[in-house]
Order: structure tokens, then sequence, then C-alpha cells
């Protein structure tokens, strides 16, 4: 109820501050007699740190090591709940300066003050970026249940400050920098985050997520639509400020005769829908794409109040990175993979006859 | 768990179809002593008749008339659940004809098949538009317990069939057709509804709903942030295709020293993040924009299957509606108020001290 | 979250107080194509009116017809959320008199006054036992879903004013008035009825109910046990203040060796675990016992005080039950109907492999 | 939704086997400000441990030290989630024999087999007793936070073996064996368990859990009666076969008029709803009983089955407890320190006026 907990059947608990002792989680309600160990998962978090996918540079570079605590045996899960841990090696005490009681913009210190009259500074506490490592975790899970029924997830880069690329190749994807949906379009973003950098300025971006092998009838309706649930899940990791399923925003220009997907012999002609028809799947690919905000910590002096009310001028930036691109996508699969885990299990008891 | 319910504490659980007995809901969690009577609900439903906002003609004309079943005593909520409901007066047989068996492209009517293994064809059953006079209500309650605290949700139509508004007022959208953003929009967008009616075509469009008077502080850190919550809500309405937050796409394009909202002696320089920072509220406007899907039903001949499995050809529209915009303006904003009750509530416990 | 729904994924949220304009509910979660109409529903709130198994007389005598609303089509369910009312014939405006301002011992009256601020005081309002009406209603939906699983619940009364029934006999239970477990408890029951009627006073007694076909696996570990769900089902109904699972409080005087069950060739030796083990259904008989307290409206003098903090006398009795066992009955089936539906459908998902 | 969460508003999801690398759990919900630490969590769990309250030896002799991972900060909570883990430190490998295919009779050996398909046998894996320490570390947060609101639970073993306790001191039974209600009752305990250990078998009791200080106005109606509530807590801890609230079963033998509790000048004049009506806190003391079952691990002989089928003889015990009274005492008390902490927090929203 206090936000921690995502899902409804396969459900994935966190916990976990940036400086604090570890972060974690507990993923509850996945089936008995999934196969499932640590490498695995582990596979998962590399891909979110730094130097896999990006340019940027971080200071800091923890390994992100998982530990499985509870619920698998014998390299399958017993259908009790998987606890998992990450030690968070890198907590030496060090000056939090200005931080402590100035508000960073584009940042939730004034708001998580506002809210709870105290908050962990270091490092934004639970507000961090570094809270998605436990997605990730939870995600890896949800993708090994999923992986023996066929259902693959993919995300790619498809923008990057303001630059699209030409064209999709989301599987490939995996393995260039930035996770870029293309090879041209690594070379002008490497450029751009360069020069950008040099202004000690940030970068936001598009990324797109596909879920092929997802079984017509996911999704409930009304409110738990399955583009509900995974416009919340999209929209929940924290750089996200827009989502488009299917045509999405052009749909909305579109006349009915061209928007609409006519069924024929060989299938659907088109798929303006995204995969979802009325909030149930339909049996196509799964389209999603989500809007990235450039990283709010920026090299350059900006105008700011502090906890008691005074004006102030913060420079935060330094050792940060310069577009959240690269570690954002690992997290919005992993949360494509929650929700649709879960929709799966809903699905499993909801159709004809008893 | 089947989707019917929205909210975790401020609840609405709603049921009805388009053509069976009756509509309505249970609004469950609405606190004690809140002034609540039948004629403010009914004022909210006639804003999504026909006719009340948009030039389409519906041959479909109930009265949605209102009836409180319980949770009020001597005009107050008692902190009981509210129990509501809308008859459905016009529910003569009648020959649903291609319907039964033929799928309507862009509707439910094949993922529903797929879902369930049989559904109730008349209308659209569950899937229909129909559905969200039970949101309407629901929100209405929300409403009223959001007056006293001074949350005011608004909502108004930017764009229709890509043409946008030139400005924005907000607060005259509600007297105006199509609930536009302003005058000149109207002239424009019937003339352009007039003549994609003659084509047999229907449009789809853009709305804005903006929150005030939230306090900062609402909002839960991690899945439950405030955005991925109106983000989950809008996108549970039929017609919603994406959701932007402030920027929303526009930020993706930005850089970090543009997207920032610098906190002056005055307040915040600009609303980027559409008063949303780290999944909670920062006491700013909360604004927030749908794209809406054109009404798939058109008087064109479509390719498409039955139930079968046999190609066929279908012709739908006739007395239905050219956009959809005037009838989910209010089913928006009700969805918003929705979110906002449950949120106002679950901070009420979660701040500073015991 | 306010205590209106029961169930994870079959669930039921009701709403309506005694003397409102109607009581009901919605059931969501009920599975599509399950064979479901209202003279079905109607056989069960017939066994909790007043005259269908106890002696005692009620003025109210409301036929307490059922309507479904929604998600029904052509005799069975179509997935979506099944809406239902039930009127409230008699609502004839009368003198409420000093219970508007007196707290009646042994109701809530006080509670729900120190809660909410304010009350519906006529009848009780929402925590009247009138409220259970929605629970049969609910719970014979449960039953249509279990019925062709081949698990039937069944209840009787095991004794009455302190006199034991000297068998159990289940089966013939549902005919025999106060729904007594043995033809020879129902002479001695009238007997004492009819004595203590006289002397202005009023009765408990216990209640056993059986579950059988029962599959072996269901009740999830750790907090979801089926016997903790049993129990808060049976508790959340008003009378209860006891609740017994197999053996029950015999169980702890009895040494280990006892109360084990052996497994033999011909299955278990006993069932002094009542089919329950940690917390799962072990494939025998559900064996539960709650206990019910004496009917607090009595027609003799009690002590007490009212909103304003004096000293008051009042005297409740007059139209009311002598003992609430013969209404009771079929609540507790009721109960136990749903939380086996409840459970049956999160089993499917749960069991191994994917 | 698979069992292992606790709560609505103030959460608590555990993980962990007997014999996996660790145990722990995530509280969510509970506010921020509230002083808590290591040492106060671990002055709880050291009650659970063996040798603090009972004679039972048991060879395993863990420490079951805490370790806080997140939401505490300079010893405040922040309103974010808590992680806590127990390693266990004894997991050494050794041979499990027969128990790894042998259903041990009173265990839930055979259910899980039957749910899952598959289980970690060792030492019960999730079923185990051991679980509980998650419950409390929960409770103990729990605790932190209902103290300053001056709600103090305790609990006492009112009857082992058969024989009960003369007189109630429940704030000396922390300091005595077996968290005895009074001092004679140990000895003559001591003197049976003794005897009965000698036999090879085990023995059951009854604890009674009061509540101190709980306002008014806590719990919700109709299926979230803070009793319903309570019963369930109660009843998801393994060895719990019933539970009594206030009179409990004795109420089904009284009449109305004995029963009722009549309020006085001088407050309630006796107090046999046990703290509740109508399902809400009356603001008099919380009274419930658990009656325990016997330890189903015996040192004798008893027929039971295999995985495959096949019937066997087995010999459990050992190096086990005799009764699990000590060990459960302080389970029970966190149990209800959770529901309270919850229920506050519920009712916050819930009172009069918006």
């Amino acid at each position: 109820m206090a936000g921690n907990t995502f899902g409804s059947i396969f459900k994935l608990t966190t916990f976990g501050e940036s400086h604090g002792p570890a972060l974690g989680g507990v993923v509850d309600g996945c089936p008995a007699g999934i196969a499932l160990n640590e490498a695995a998962i582990q596979t998962e978090l590399d891909k979110r740190r730094p130097g896999q996918g990006g340019l940027a540079v971080t200071a800091r570079n923890e390994p992100d090591r998982i530990r499985l605590l509870s619920g698998v045996f014998e390299g399958r899960t017993t259908g009790t709940s998987i606890g998992f841990a990450i030690e968070n090696t890198d907590q030496r005490s060090r000056d939090y300066g200005e931080i402590k009681d100035v508000f960073r913009p584009g940042h939730g210190d004034m708001t998580y003050e506002a809210k709870y009259g105290l908050r962990d500074y270091r490092g934004g506490g639970r507000s961090s970026g570094r809270e998605t490592v436990s997605r990730v975790a939870g995600g890896a899970v949800a993708g090994a249940f999923l992986e023996p029924l066929g259902i693959t997830v993919r995300a790619a880069a498809v923008e990057l400050g303001g630059i699209a690329a030409e064209s999709l190749d989301i599987k490939g994807a995996e393995h260039r920098q930035f996770f870029a949906a293309d090879d041209n379009a690594v070379l002008r973003w490497q450029e751009l985050v360069k020069k950008v950098a040099a202004q000690g300025d940030t970068l936001g971006g598009i990324v797109e997520i596909r879920a092929q092998g997802v079984p017509a009838g996911l999704g409930e309706p009304v409110f738990d639509k399955l583009d509900a649930r995974l416009a919340a899940a999209l929209m929940s990791v924290g750089a996200v400020k827009g989502i488009e399923i299917g045509s999405g925003f052009a749909a909305s220009r579109m006349r009915g005769s061209e928007n609409n997907d006519a069924m024929l012999d060989t299938g659907f002609a088109s798929n303006n829908a995204g995969g979802i028809l009325a909030g149930i799947s339909s049996g196509q690919e799964i389209v999603l794409r989500a809007a990235i905000k450039p990283i709010p910590s920026i090299a350059l002096d900006q105008h700011t109040r502090d906890r008691f009310g005074a004006a102030r001028t913060i420079r935060v930036g330094g050792r940060h990175d310069i577009c959240a691109i690269p570690r954002v996508v690992p997290v919005l699969s992993a949360m494509v993979r929650l929700v649709l885990a879960d929709m799966v299990l809903l699905q499993r008891r909801m159709g004809g006859g008893t």
C-alpha cells in the first residue's frame, strides 16, 4: 500500500536506499518448479551497470552481486517466497555537504521532505535510480517464468537527445552501446553525448519495448486492462514522462479507417493497437514506447531553495551520467516482464468453464 | 483482482453491461461526514451524455439516472460503502445480426472471445464505453471528498482530428461544445466532424487534464508513484493510447538545464515536471495529457473474421459517435479525481511522527 | 480496504444498510461459463429468512428478492463482474425514539459513533445482521462455481443455549428447525427458546460447518493459510466469538500421539486436523465450529449511556429474534464457500510447473 | 497473494526456509519518524529462542541476529520500506534420511507435496516454525510504532497439557518460564513436561493475549472487523487450532442478559465482548485466547506414507521441543501488534469529516 509492492499475484516487494546496507526484495507468487539460479539474475543485473551500454562514466562502480536467500531448492522454485539481496559495498561515510539541506531541482529532495518530514539524503536515498536494481532482479525471476512459455521481452533506445534511430533492430540492441536501435544511431549519439557532457548538461530519449509470444486473452476488463498495467509499470520508473501503446499519440490524428487493424486470413493487417484490444492482448506483438527525461543532475548552476526556505544556488553534476537511457532500458524490460508474469497467472483462472 | 476495482483505500468497484439490466458500483473507503447527494452525481453524469458537448448524435438517449443505495444518511456519508445503480432503460430485444459472430475491427470482440470463450455481444457488453458511466458516478463521489480540501480537477479537448486549439481556457471548456480548450477550435472541429461523418469515418484527439490545489506530498515511492497511478487511471479508459505528464515526450528532447524546474522565491519557475517530482506531488498544478484514438465503429466496409475463423466483411457505423472526445473528457476527470482521493487518504498516515 | 470487500481473486464487495433503499454487492473474479441464475441465489436467501428454521418471529418479513444486474448472459457467467441488489421494501419512516441517541449494550452503536462521528441509527444501519443478506447472495455465486468441482459445504447447529445435539446429521439439518444437527435437539431447543423468550432474554449456540470434496493443496503458506482465511471469514460474522478447526481447543489438551492423524492404506486414521495441515488442505473433510453469542437485543432493562455521556436505562427487545442460530447458519456456509472459491482459483496458478 | 504478505497498510512480507541461506522480510507502510534500531528488534527475537522461557532443549541454537537493511536513517524510520534479514548460521549439509520421502504425520510434508509437486524437505522448509522469526521481527517494528501511542500487547500461557494456571499475572509472564500466567503453574508444568518427554510424547496448551490502550474506533465494518483480522492473524500461526475473543465459547452458553456488557458511569461493567463491539474496538482491553496443538514431532513410531504412496513407519522426535508454548507466545504477541498497527493506520483516514 505504501508503494513498494508491484503486481497482484506475481508480486515483487522491494527495499533499499542508495547508501544503506543493502537493497533487495521478495518475489511472492512465482509458481513452483521454475528453473532459477543466481547466474541468470546476475546477467540481467550486469546489463544496467555503467559501461554496459552507455558511454557515460560513473565514479561508483559496484559489482551489484545478487544473493538468493530463499524459495529455490535444487535449482527450482518451490512456490514459496523468493528473497534476494544486493549489498551496497560502497557505503563509506563522506561529506554530503549542501545536498543535506538544499533541494536539487528535478530531484525528489523537496517532495520527500514534504511527504515524510525527514529523508535519507545520501545519494537520494530511496528516490535514487539505484532502487531499480531490485526491479531488474525481480524482472529476471519473471523472465525465468515467462521463457518456457515462449514470451520474450526486448527493448531498444529509438531516440536520444532528439536524434532518432533510422530503423529498429531490437534483437541487436542488446549488444549495442546505449542499447541503440541501429548501428548508425550509436555514432551520432556518442558525438552528441560528448558535446553535451562538455557543456555540463544532460540528455533524454525514447525507449521502445516489445513483447513477443504473448497469447491472446491477457488483461482484465475495465481498470486492470493490460495497457493500464503496462502504463503504470513504465511510469513508475523515475525518468519516464510519457507512454505510448501501439500508434500512441499518432493514433489521435488518424481516421478510424486508418487506425483500425483489419483482420485478414494471414492475421492482422497492421498493429496500430500495439497488440491490445479493449485492454486484452490480441496475440499480436505488444508495442510500447516511453519518453525519458534528461537526467536532472547537471554540472551547471541552478536556482533553488533549501529546507528552511532560503534561496540557494546549486551545482550538482560531476561524476553523474549524461543520459539515463542505458541504465533504464533493462529496467523497462524488467517492468514489462513483471506485468506479463502477473497477467499470465491472473488469466489462468478466468477462462471459460470451471 | 479481476479488474473491476480501482484504488487502494478510496476504492471504486463497478459492474454492468451495455444492454444488461443496470450498471453501477460501490465506493468503499470514503470517509464519514462528506456532504453527498444524488443531484451532485447526476450533474457529472449529465456531462457525458450525448449532446452535452459534442455534435455527435446517438440514437440511444438514456437519461442515466443515478440512484444512491447506501452509505449516505441525512445528506452525509456515514463511512460505510456507497452503493449506486443506473438502470438501463433501453434494453429492448433487437436483432444483433452479424455482430453476434463477427469481430468488429478495433473492438474487444475478438479478445473477449479469446479470454472468456463466450461474451455478451449486445452493444459490446462490458467492453462498451457505456461502462464509464459508473466511473463518472464514482468520480463524483471522489470530487465531493476533494472539494472541501480545495482540490479541483478540470479537463479540456486540446486537439481533435489533428487540429489543435490555440489556447487553453480550461475553466471555459466545461461550457463549450467538445469541451474545447478555446472558442476558435469549436468552429473548426464542427466543420471537420461534419465532413468526416459524411465520409462514414471517425476522429480522435487529445485531452488535457489539470488538477489544482493538490498539496505537496501525495504519491508513494517506487511503484505507486502519483504519475504511475495517474497513467494507469487514464490508460484504463478504452480509447486512450498515450499519456504524458508535464512536458511529456517533449522532455525527452530537452537538455537537463531546460527541463529542470528552478525554484525561485516566488515558487517554481516552470512546470515541466507537471507537478510531480520522484513520483510525489510538489504542490504545483498537475498536468496530464491523453491521446484518444478514433472511434473504431465506422460506416465503411472492413475486412475481418468471424468466431469460426472465416473471412468476413463488416460495416458497423450508423448511429455511432464520430469522436469519443466529448464523452471521454468527463471520464478522464473522474479517473483523476479517484486517484487523488485515494492518494490523499494514503498520505494521511505516512507523514512524519506517529 | 475499508472492509466491504472479501477475498483476493474471487471477490465479494457489499453495500447496504438495514433501512436504506437497497442492499447488494458485486462479485468480481468468477470465471466465465458457470451456470447461474436468480433462482439458485434466491433459494439460499430464503434459508436465512425468519421462519425458515427458527421458531423466532420477526415483525419484519421482507421477501429479500434478489435481482442480478450484470455478468450473466444466457444463463452463464461471462467472466465480468456480477452486480446484484436486494431492495429494502419496508423502509417506512418511523420513530426511532431513544435508539437515536442511546447506545444499546452489546451492539455497535457506541463503537460506530466513536469511529465515524455519526451513524445511520435506523435498525443498526450497516452493523445490522441484515447486512448478511449480501453475503448469502455472494456465497450462492461461489456455490455455483464450486458445485461442478464436487465441493459441497453444509452447516448445522450442534448446540443451542448450552444444550448440545447428540449426533450430527448434517445433510438432514437443512430441513430441520434451527438447522439442528439431529431431531432430538429440535424439541429440547423449542422448549428452551419458549421459556427464555417469556423471560425477555436471548440465547447463543454453536454451529458446525463441514466442506466435502475439497482437493488437497488449497491454502497458501504462512499468512494466507486456509484455516486463517476460514477463521477470518467466520469471525467477520457479527455474532461469532470463537472458532475451532478440527479438534480445536480439545487439541490443546491432547498429547501429540493422540492428536496426530496417522496415515493408513485406507487414508487418514482420524481427522483431528480438520482437513488442514500446515495451512493447506489435505483432501480430508474440512471441519469448523463457530461459537455464536446470544442476541444482544433483550426485552429487559439495561444500564447504558447516551451519545452525550449521560447514564440511561434501555429496554430494546420486543419484535426481535431469541437466537441468531437459524439466521446465521446459512451465512456461515456462504462465508466458507467464498473462501473455498477464492482458494481454488489461487491454487490454479501456484501448482508445479509453468 | 501467495500468502507471504500480512496487513493492508502496515504490511509485512516475509521469506525464508528453515535451512536456506537466510530468513527475513520487508515492512512497508511504517510511518516516518518512528524511533527504531536493531537492538529493540533483537530483544523480541531473543524471547522466542530456546531456553528463554521453556524447559525444552533444542539442539539447534542459532543466535538469530537481526540486520536492518533499509528504511531507517539516524535512528528513525524514513517512511520507505524496511528490509531485514536473519542469516541461518547452521546450514551444514547433513543426511535428511527418510524425511526426504516420508510424510511426517501432523506436518505439512504431505500437503506441500500435493500443492507444489516438490518441496524443500530440509527441516520443513517454509512450513517450519522457524518461519516465525520474521514475524517476530516485523511485530517488533509494529511495536515501535504502537508504543508512543500507548498501545501495549502482552501474552501469557494460561494452560499447558490440560493444566490451567490459577490466575493471570500477564505482566509477570514475560519473566517466567513458559511465559506462564502465574508462579504455581510453572512448577506443575515443569513436572508434566519432564514426564511426557520421557514418554517420547508432546504437549499443547492455551495462550491468552491482551492489548491495552487500544482506542475506540479501530476495525472496519463487515469483513475487516478487528476480531476477524485478529482471528486470521492468530490462526495463521501453524500450531493454532482455536480462537476466542472475550468470553468466546462460553458466550454461546450465556443468556443475552449475562453476556451484554452494561455501561456504567465508571465505564463498562464487564468485558465479555473482549473489547470489540460490531467488529470495532470499544476502548476496553482486547482479550484473545489461542488453542495450541501438541507438537507433531514425537519420539514414537507412527503409521504414515511416503511420496510414492507406500505405507511406512516413522519416528521423528529426538532433539525437538516438547511444547510449542514458549516459542509461540512471542509470535502471537507479534501478530496482534501487526494487526493493531495496521488498524490504527486504516482508522486515521476513515474518521469523520475531511
